[in-house]
C-alpha cells in the first residue's frame, strides 16, 4: 500500500516536471546572436558605484577583456566611486542635463536599443532621405502632447544636434539675402554664446554677427533695410525668460531657439508657431551625447537650403542615433510625457526651492525673477523652475562676480560670455543630483561667510 | 518485484528532472532589462525578405505594433521583397558600400551592440572630451594592422563622417594662411565633387574654390605665394588610382582623403605618413548610414582648429555612434581584418573581373587599367579592384556617356561632376549584390546591342 502511494506520488511528480520542463521552454524565448550584447550591457549596468557614478560598456580597457570601470560624479574617486574629495570644486558651468538620468535608469526595460551590426548601413532610408520617418512620426506626435509647437505644414529637419541646425539655419536665411551686403546676425543679451562664436568662426561672406538687438533697434545703422537675422531663444539661456522678437519688418528673419521650451523648464503658455523653429534632444529627454536636435520649418525654400547644408556638411544624423532616438522619444509620447515631465519638473522645482532659500539668506547675491504662468501641459498656474540661475553680484566691490564664485570654489559662466556684465555669473541647476548637493553646500558656505563678515563690522 | 523497478525508475527520473532544472537554471542567463530590445530586434532579423531586402526595428509602422516591414532592394518589390520589376532602372550612381552587408549579417553575435536608455548623456567623456579612448584606442590598433597609415604622432579627430573633417580640415588650413587673400582650394580631375560643392556652399571669406591642380600648376597666376590647400584623394574617386600631391612648396597645404585606402580597393602599398589624413567608416566597414570618420593631424594648431570647428558644429560625434562603431572596429582588428578583407577584396575582384568580360567585348566602352602592385597587406602581388569603374564612351557621337548609359537605363554619375568630360561616366561597384547582377545584366544588353548594330551595318 505505502509502495503504491510512493509511486503514485512519484509518477505524478515527474509529469510535473515534464510540464515544466516542455512549458517552460516553450514559453522562455531563447536569445540567439543578441545574447553577447545584452549580456555585456547587463554586466556593466550592475557594476556598483555607490550612487555617486556609473560604468558603461564602452568603458576604458573593456576591450582588454576588464569589467567596465566606474566613471565617477564630480569631486567622487576610488574604484566604486565611494570617496568624497575634500575641498573640490563644484561644477555648475555647463549644461550638462544629467537631472534626467535616474528617470532613464528606471525606463531601463522599455528604452534599450539594439542595434544590429547591419543596421541601415546604407547613406539613406527606404524613401531616398537621411531621415527616418518613424522618428519624424514620433516628434510631430511629442509636440502635439506637449503642446509646446505646431507642426502641420511645417517641415523637419534632422540635425547633430541644434548646434548643427542653427549654423544651418543661420547660414540658409543669410542666403536667401539678395542684397550684395552680408546679413547681420542679432540676439537681445544675455544671449547664447554660440549664435556669436558660429558667426565669427565659420566667417561667411554672407553674414556677420552684429550682438544686441535692442542696441541695433536704437542704432542709425538700423536702416530698416539691411537683412538681420534675429535668434529669439525663449525660455531664454540664461535667464529662463519667456522672450519675443526685438525686431520687425520685411528686412527681418527669425530663429526661435526652443531649446528650453518643455514643461520642465517653463509653463507652456501657447503652442510655437512659428517661421523656423529650434529644438534639442539634449533639453527634451537628457541625451545631450546622442547629439540630436531637430527644427520645424515653414518655408520650402528656406527648408531646402537647411538639408543642402546638412547634407555637405555631414550627410544627415547616424542612423544608429536615429533608432536611439525613436526609442527614447517613444517612451516619452506613449504616456503623453506624464512621467517624464512630472519627474523632471518636480526634480527642478525642488532645486530651484532649495536654491532661492539659500540665495534670500543674503544681500550680496540676487536671482532672476519671474511670474508663475498659466502652463496648458499641466493644466494649472505653476511656478518658474529653470535650468538656470542668472546670478547678480549685488556689491560693487564684486564687480566680477564669475571670480566671486571662483574664488569660493563654484565654477559657473561669465555673465559676459552672454554679451551681458561682469555683474552676473549662470549657475547651471540641471546637472547631476550630486553636482546640485555640492553647489548648494558651497553656497551656503558662501553665503555664511557674508553673513559673518556683517557680524564682524 | 516489478512494482519496485517501477518505483526506482520513477525515482531516478525524478532526481534526473530535479538535476536538469537545478543546473540549467544555474548556467542559463537570464535577461532581465535587455530582453526587450533584444526580442525586437531578433525579431526584426528574422523577417523573411527573400534575400532581397531586410526587416530594420525602426521600420515604418514598427511603433503601431506592426512587424516591421520588408525594405525591398532596388527594382524588387512585393511584401517579401520577391517580385522583380520588369523594365527596372539599375542605380549604379551613389557609392552605397551594402557590398559588405552579408559581411556583417554573418557576425550578428559580435557586431551586436545594446545601448541603455542612460547612455552617456553628457555632452563630455570622463577625460572632458566629445571623444571615445577606447575607440580612439581600436582606431589606432587598425591602422597598425592593416599598415595603411602611420599613428605615431598623431592627433585623431572624429567627425560627422569624414564629410565633415574634410571641412573641419579645409576651414582650419584657410585660417592659417596669413595672407589678406582667401587660400585657393584644388584637386587634381577628376575629382570628389563634395570638394567643390563644400567650399562654394559654405562660402567662407578665407576660402575658394579654384579647380583643377595640374591647371593651377602650370597657370600664370600660380605665383608660388598664394596660399593653397590641395586635397589628394588615394585611391582617387573616380579613377581608383593612387594619387600623389600635384603641388608643393611653402605656399601649399596638403589634405590626404584615404578614404578607399583599404585592403579592398586598392593594394597596400606603404603606411600613409601625411600631415593631414581623412578616413570614413563607410569604405572601412562599409556603414555609410553611421556617418563616422576620423582624421590623422600632425600639427598641433591645425588639429586645435579642426577641433574647434566640429565643436561649434555639432560637440563632436553621437556618442551612441561612437559605441556602436567600437563595437564594430572591434570585430575588424580581432583578427587582424582577415575575415573582412579577404571577404570585400574577393567579391570586389569578382565583380571587377566580371564587369571587364563583359566591357572587354566591347569596342564602344572602355575601362580604367591600372597595374597589380605588391600589397604589404595580403604580402603578395594583387590586381586591381576598384570601387567603381571609370568608363569612358570611345565612340565621338556618344559625347554625353552619362546619358548613353542612362538611355539604357544605367544610372550612372556625369564624369563633368568630377570636374572631367562627359565621355565619362562613373559606376559604382561597392553596392548590393542585387545591384551589381543587375548592372551587369543591363551592360550585357547594351553591349550586346553595339554587336546587333555591327553586324546590321
Amino acid at each position: 500500500m505505502e509502495r503504491k502511494l510512493l509511486l503514485t506520488v512519484s509518477v505524478i511528480l515527474n509529469l510535473v516536471f515534464t510540464f515544466h520542463i516542455l512549458y517552460k521552454n516553450s514559453t522562455t524565448w531563447n536569445p540567439t546572436w543578441t545574447s553577447r550584447a545584452a549580456i555585456e550591457a547587463e554586466d556593466a549596468a550592475s557594476v556598483s558605484c555607490s550612487g555617486h557614478g556609473r560604468a558603461y560598456v564602452d568603458g576604458i580597457g573593456v576591450l582588454g577583456g576588464k569589467q567596465p570601470p566606474c566613471e565617477c560624479n564630480n569631486c567622487y574617486t576610488g574604484k566604486d566611486c565611494s570617496i568624497l574629495l575634500s575641498d573640490c570644486p563644484v561644477n555648475a558651468n555647463s549644461g550638462d542635463p544629467l537631472f534626467l538620468e535616474p528617470f532613464w535608469m528606471r525606463q531601463a526595460e522599455s528604452s534599450a536599443a539594439l542595434v544590429s551590426g547591419w543596421h541601415r548601413m546604407s547613406y539613406i532610408y527606404q524613401d531616398g532621405t537621411f531621415v527616418s520617418e518613424a522618428l519624424e512620426t514620433v516628434i510631430r506626435k511629442l509636440h502635439s502632447v506637449v503642446g509646446n509647437a505646431v507642426t502641420d505644414n511645417r517641415f523637419v529637419i534632422f540635425g547633430s544636434g541644434s548646434t548643427q541646425l542653427l549654423a544651418a539655419a543661420v547660414h540658409a536665411l543669410s542666403l536667401t539675402n539678395s542684397s550684395s551686403l552680408p546679413s547681420r546676425l542679432l540676439a537681445s543679451v544675455p544671449y547664447y554664446a554660440m549664435y556669436k562664436e558660429q558667426a565669427e568662426f565659420f566667417d561667411s561672406v554672407h553674414l556677420k554677427f552684429e550682438g544686441d538687438a535692442f542696441a541695433w533697434k536704437n542704432s542709425e545703422r538700423n536702416d530698416n533695410t539691411t537683412q538681420v537675422i534675429e535668434v529669439v531663444t525663449s525660455p531664454n539661456n540664461p535667464d529662463g525668460k519667456l522672450k519675443r522678437a526685438v525686431l520687425e519688418g520685411p528686412n527681418v528673419k527669425t530663429i526661435h531657439d526652443y531649446a528650453y521650451y518643455w514643461p520642465y523648464f517653463s509653463p507652456i503658455t501657447v503652442p510655437a508657431d512659428e517661421d523656423l523653429s529650434l529644438f534639442s534632444l539634449s533639453k527634451t529627454t537628457g541625451h545631450a551625447g546622442s547629439r540630436f536636435g531637430w527644427g520645424l520649418v515653414k518655408d520650402k525654400t528656406v527648408y531646402e537650403k537647411m538639408k543642402r547644408y546638412i547634407t555637405l556638411s555631414s550627410m544627415g544624423v547616424s542612423r544608429t542615433t536615429q533608432l536611439h532616438v525613436l526609442q527614447l522619444l517613444n517612451v516619452v509620447v506613449r504616456d503623453g510625457g506624464d512621467n517624464i515631465f512630472h519627474f523632471g519638473h518636480e526634480t527642478l522645482k525642488k532645486r530651484w526651492e532649495t536654491l532661492n532659500k539659500v540665495i534670500s539668506m543674503s544681500t550680496r547675491f540676487s536671482l532672476q525673477k519671474i511670474k508663475p504662468e498659466y502652463c496648458n501641459y499641466f493644466k494649472k498656474v505653476r511656478d518658474f523652475s529653470p535650468s538656470y540661475a542668472w546670478v547678480k553680484c549685488e556689491r560693487p566691490e564684486d564687480a566680477n562676480c564669475y571670480e566671486i564664485f571662483r574664488t569660493a570654489k563654484i565654477t559657473g559662466r561669465d555673465g559676459k560670455v552672454f554679451g551681458s556684465e561682469e555683474s552676473f555669473v549662470r549657475l547651471s541647476l540641471i546637472r547631476s543630483q550630486d553636482d546640485f548637493d555640492h553647489l548648494i553646500d558651497m553656497l551656503k558656505k558662501l553665503v555664511f561667510q557674508e553673513g559673518v563678515e556683517a557680524h564682524s563690522i
